[in-house]
Formats: structure tokens, sequence, C-alpha cells
């Protein structure tokens, strides 16, 4: 059976290259690099190497640079990091309600620690509400959350703009940004984003699962969840995870190197995917129309998401609901974005990676149709 | 140049078939487990084998392990995650003083939230001292951390007897076991052991660097380091690292397969290690006679082990002063047994894999001769 693969935003394939590179250092260049002798030291110098190569995709230092071990323990790290440093100052915390779980769960665990959450909602767009997040800072406010990308809708927050008005009335809580869905997709510039702290995953950009990193700004405090051996400045310490983490150095130097390429190729994978979706006057995009092209939400109203995700896998065609890590669940951005149940129950998510073709979305819409024609609508 | 690498309890090289699967996942079986597709599914399936042959390495239910980044990350998840869950309970702490910084950093941590924590000393001889250990725990005694295998000395500990002589006390504290020397070289099984959890790593018995696993006994308690989309049951959430999960427990399946023919095997490399070091009366041996084979400590009174270290790394001969994560400090392990400083400044750490032959061992040897001849000692 074909396979065709569109949930590229809960994770894609690892390329050739960082595969290759994660196993060379598991079979050859395997030492620890805490290790004084040639064969830490070898080890040692590739993750230098893996280092360099993030902070140049995010334009910074590689000293503002930790490898974590995922998108979710990164945003933990920031958040309940920078919480827990600033928690004499305030006890105010800021963040988009449409932010990701690995955001919005550490956010619920520190409203039991006493802190004072406030979500603001996106516009019924899906776009972030700029004026809105900024009215709800005070200077309570310790830190304030934001993702790049919504990893549901591909709505892209105005990061930079928020750093500069916060700047301007004179508040300064941590500024933490979401650019896990981002990065190798759009320019992440950490400074020109004006944020305190920065998460990216390895997998949302051809590398392996199961590495992440965090940018923490020059002279930004948080303190670390996990206490050991003080590697990554004390701030993540545990045995280098060298293999992954010189893969996904790797992955994000080529996914920032072709991100022009791509850009254009999956821009009209997006515009051939939207007016096909126009074309059914059934079906409705959630997705804003400045969103990035790699995430094209849309719903069927009437249709339930997860029968329209079962029948179209079982044709080989695989989409998801929502983000993957909500196994299915009524989506919290779509519900966030005031749009009504029938629109959010037959949400599905179609997401992209370079390697896709216009034949995949055709694929993807003869089975749509052929599902909304088979299966009964539920009004 | 010849390279021999002695400094396995550091970190050892990954199989290939370990290795090989890990390429599978990042290649082939690509997906994310939460998806809800059959790419999805087919990564679900190979993380829930990976779980089940870590389950039966460990004699305990799949249920039951949950993976993590590695040993420091489960240490950690175990210690503050059960302090914070009984913390209402009481708020003493009791753990070896010879075991790893992964376990000793989060302790002081928990000291600076209104912890208790109280270091017991090993004998001199390096091996636990139970008595000591069971007369500091009392009924405030919320937590108590032990290792199986020392990572400097190799020194085992009764941790059973232990386990059951709290019983018999009428205690039950939370029991942490630290195993990740021991996985894959001794016999680990939870319920024989009697501890509540065991962490364990993925590159101590031949998987790579970045993925390691907490056993917690079903009904044990303890609370998250990070919060999010619900992986692991909650108590580790976040994109499973299916290509080292899986590789890690095809790796303990081999290692618990060959653990016998290979103790025997490397337990006849430390008998003839023990013997030379016997020969030479300017050495001492600081493990004690019925510690892991895999583990040799001694020490060349009157050297700097980092000067002794870096002649032997000039030659190809890879060794440790340490556990790799002190980086070369001092060893905590070799002081709180007692050992006068011009011994514990001169230690080495010489750790086996099955791989090694006598003859890395003669080459250690007349290496370690020339380094003694050629450098001046400081008594």
């Amino acid at each position: 059976m074909q396979e065709i693969y569109l949930d590229n935003a809960a994770t894609t394939r690892c390329g050739e290259e960082a595969a290759a590179l994660a196993l060379a250092l598991m079979t050859t260049h395997y030492g620890n690099p805490s290790s004084l002798h040639r064969k830490g030291l070898e080890a040692q110098l590739e993750l230098d190497r893996a280092r360099s190569r993030l902070a140049d995709a995010l334009d910074c230092a590689p000293g503002e640079i930790s490898f974590t071990s995922g998108g979710t323990e990164s945003n933990n790290l920031a958040i309940q990091g920078a919480a827990r440093a600033r928690q004499r100052r305030g006890k105010g915390i800021v963040a988009m309600a449409n932010t990701h779980s690995s955001v919005l769960e550490p956010l619920k665990y520190l409203e039991t620690q006493g802190f004072l959450v406030r979500l603001v909602n996106p516009r019924p767009d899906g776009n972030a509400d700029a004026d809105a997040l900024l009215n709800a800072v005070d200077a309570d406010t310790v830190l304030v959350c934001l993702q790049m990308v919504d990893s549901e809708t591909g709505a892209i927050a105005p990061v930079a703009d928020i750093a500069r008005a916060l700047g301007r009335r004179g508040l300064s809580p941590h500024f933490h940004c979401d650019c896990v869905q981002a990065l190798g997709k759009l320019p992440v510039a950490a400074p020109k984003l004006g944020v305190d702290s920065i998460s990216v995953s390895a997998h949302k950009l051809g590398a392996p699962k199961g590495c992440g990193a965090l940018y923490l700004k020059k002279g930004a405090r948080i303190l670390p969840l996990v206490y050991g051996g003080g590697q990554e400045k004390g701030l993540r310490p545990g045995t280098e995870n060298t293999p992954l983490a010189c893969a996904f150095g790797l992955a994000a130097e080529l996914a920032v190197k072709a991100l022009g390429e791509n850009h254009v190729n999956v821009s009209s994978l997006r515009e051939y995917f939207v007016k096909k979706c126009m074309k059914n006057p059934d079906l409705c995009m959630n997705s804003p129309p400045d969103a990035t092209p790699y995430i094209c939400n849309l719903s069927a109203p009437g249709y339930r998401s997860e029968t329209l995700l079962h029948f179209l896998a079982e044709r080989g065609v695989y989409v998801s609901s929502g983000s993957a890590c909500s196994k299915g669940a009524a989506s919290h951005v779509l519900k966030a974005m005031g749009l009504p149940p029938i629109r959010v129950d037959s949400a599905l998510r179609v997401s992209f990676c370079p390697r896709n073709t216009p034949g995949d979305i055709d694929a993807f819409f003869e089975i749509l149709a052929q599902a909304m024609k088979t299966l009964r609508a539920v009004r």
C-alpha cells in the first residue's frame, strides 16, 4: 500500500546524513565527553561542533545552547526554571492559551506552587492577540510564554514585536519562546526575537526523536530541573547524548541552509492545498492565511476527526487531528480560538515536509471526499 | 596507534545490533508513538517491545518501566519525586556517601528545600556499612538511596538484605537503588531486591548515550519532574526517544543473556589484573576483593592520577581517575572510605567490557610502570 505521510508536525523522518552521524557517535566516537583521554576529547569535539551548528542556526553563541532530551524538557526547564529563579520578585505568569501541552502543563503545576497564571486566547483567526497579551502583563509578571508557530494551526506569533513592546512598557519578565515548530522552517534568530529563552526539538526538522535544546540568553538566569555531574554548565547534567545532539546539530544546519528553497516549495504545496480545500464547500480552513506553510488545519463539519483520520490511515494517508501529544483529545487550540464545537470536533491537521508533492495532496482530498461520501455526517 | 579502552564504566561502545535498531527507528519506523495512524502504531509497538525487554531484564512488569534520558534523570526523578511525594510524612533522607553525583547533587538540592540528609560512609574496604545505614534510618526518614555497584570501586551493596532489614524494623521509606553500573553485569531482579525504584542507563551496557529508565514498583508514588503530553503515564512526558529506547531494550536483553558467560570471562580478567597489581609493591588495590569484576580501582601512591592518566592516554591506554562525571576532581568515594590523601590523589579506575583481553591488562601495567619510572614521585 502507498504511504503518504502528511503528519510532519508530529514528527518527521530523520535524514540520512543526520542518522549516519548519530551512528558514528554510537559505534566509533563513542567516548564520554567528560573523560579526560583522547576518546573523551574526540566525543567532546563532536559535541562542540554540534553546539556551534545549532548556535549558528539560532544566530547565538554556542555557550547559550544547552542540549536536552526534547522540546518538552526544554519548555519545562525554561518555564519551571525561570519561575523558580524569580519567585521572590513576583508570582504572575502570562501565556497564550493555544500553546502546546508541554507549556500549559508546567504552568498548571506552577499554579499549585502559588503562581498566578493568566492564559490569553488567540484571535478567532488563530493569530496571537498581541494587545491582549501585553495588557495581561504587569509589574508582578515574572514570566511570559509564547510559541512562535502554533503546532496545530501554524499561526505565526509576532514574537519580536511583543518583546519590543514589553521593553517599551518597562517590563522585563523572563520571556520564553517555544520555537519547536519554527526552527528550520522560518528564520529563528535569537537576538532579533529579543527573548530570554527558546526551546527547540530535533525530531521536527529531520533529526531523531529524543533530543532538544534550550537557548538561554547570556545573563538570563534559570534554575535546573536535575542535578548531577555538572554537564551543560550545570543547567542540564547527565552524560551528554552525543549521538542525537550531533545529529541535531547537523540536521539544523542542513534545514537552515535549505530554508529558503524549502519555503518556496512548501508554500506552493500549501497554496495548492488551500485552493483544493476552498473548492469543497463542506470544508473550511482553520489556519490563518498568513500561517506557516508547513501546517494546514481544516475542518469537515459534521464528521468526527478521529473517524476521518482512521478512514484516511486505512488507505495509507497519515494526518492527525491535532498535536500528536494530545492523542486525539478535542483541540484546546481551536477551542481557544472560539471555533464552534462542530468545527473543533471535525478538525484535521495536515503538515508537510519538503519531500511531499501535489500528488500527496490530491490523494488526501480524494480520500477525504470518499470518507465524507461513505460516512454519515452527524449534525 | 593502538587504542586500549579500559574506561567502560564511563561509557562503552554501542553494540552493532543495538545501533542498527536505533537507525531503523530513525529512518524507517520514524512515527510518533502518540500518532493514531499506522506509522505511529508501528513506533508504539517497537517501543512496547523495548519496554518488555527491559522489564524482562529487571524481572518486573512493563508497566513499571519508564524511559528517561539517562541515569542522571532517572536518579533525579526517583529522588526528587519520592521526596516531594512524601514531604508531609517526614523530612529525613539517608544515603550512602559514596553514591554518584547524580544522587548526591539532588540530595544537596533537597537540603535547600528543608530535607535533612544523612550520608553514611562506606567501610574502609569500600563496602557498604549496612548497620550504619540502618541505624541512620528512623520514623522521619522518607527516602533511602543506595547504589548496587559503586561506580568507582565496584563495591557491591547488599541491597536485598538492607530492604529486608528495613521491613523487619517496621520502616517503609521510599527505597531507591541506583543500578546504573549493575544492569547487564550482575543479576538485577527488582522484586528480589525489594526496592521501590531502580535507575538504569543505556550507555553502560552497549546501547547509546542519551537514554535511561526508571523502574517504579507498582503502587509506589513519586511526582514527575516535567509536565506535558502525558507520555510514560505522565511520569515522564515528551515524545518518546524511540531510537535509543529500542536500542536500550535490545542491548539490555543481549547483556542479560550473556551475563553468565561475560561474568566468567571478566572475572578472569580481574583475577589477572589483581595478580599483576599485587606483584608491584608500589601499587595498591582500592576495590574490595568481592567487588564486581568490571571495575578495578588502584592507587600508585606518590603519583598524581591525572598525570598518570595522561601518560597512559598518550600511549593509547584509556582509563579514568574516578567517575567520568567528576572530570578529574579528587574522589569523594575514596575519601568517604577514609583512604589517606596520597592514595586518593593517585587513584586510577580501570573498567572492563567483555571485549577486553589479558593483553590489554599487560599493556596497562607496562605503561603504568614506565610512567612510574619516568615521572617523579611526590611523597
